[in-house]
């Protein structure tokens, strides 16, 4: 698997991106790639997931896959577990090829049964990160 | 204080949530339109802003105009104040034309400074909701 190294696109984004004041837009942190610490592309984020009544952002879907005969798979994750790394270019995640094939998943032609709250709990206990709609 | 009984109306409201996951897909919120109890739209959602560090939406940025001559503008409404109504198939907003003209906008092709907060604390006094940061 090739190694994505920071591209000068991929370090003018992340410029553009850190710019000082706290609020993202929305189709700005679509297509944001997901780098692991070594600067290794796992994907990009294909949409935010969005909880309607408290107006929290809950998942990132990371989409990955799609080539070399490999099914695309987007993956559900807690927003909370994402952090935006300068450098990297790209919000950073730390998964080896064995935990990003276990993690909870589902084909990018299926769709993610959202409203399952038992899968939603199997997602943030992946993470380990507390769920975004309190305790449980 | 009256007495909060559900109206069928409310009903059929609860009815359509309790079926309808809470979660929404940004890029679906992005284009939904944004209209008038009577059906007439406002204009169209062109992309929401994410406060970074929470992961609460702070905003909808309302896009209109850009028709007969009217310079095409965005509007930063605070996500707390937009409710998603289904028979009007869109989000709720009930701004007359002189309200519009006097809500804190921005030319499209400008880009508003989302880092100052006198600015932010105006647009939420403007919407009379609470600021998405806390206290002010």
């Amino acid at each position: 698997m090739q190694t994505d190294t920071l591209t000068p696109q991929d370090q003018a984004q992340a410029q553009a991106q850190a710019q000082s004041h706290s609020l993202i837009a929305s189709d700005r942190v679509e297509g944001t790639p997901i780098r692991r610490s070594d600067g290794q592309k796992l994907g990009a984020i294909e949409r935010l997931m969005i909880d309607k009544v408290s107006g929290n952002v809950a998942y990132a879907v990371l989409s990955f896959g799609g080539f070399l005969g490999m099914a695309k798979k987007h993956l559900p994750i807690p927003w909370a577990r994402l952090t935006y790394d300068r450098l990297l270019g790209a919000y950073h995640l730390d998964l080896t090829d064995e935990e990003l094939s276990r993690a909870p998943s589902f084909a990018a032609n299926a769709d993610f049964d959202w409203g399952d709250r038992s899968r939603e709990i199997d997602v943030h206990n992946y993470y380990r990160v507390p769920p975004y709609w309190g305790a449980y």
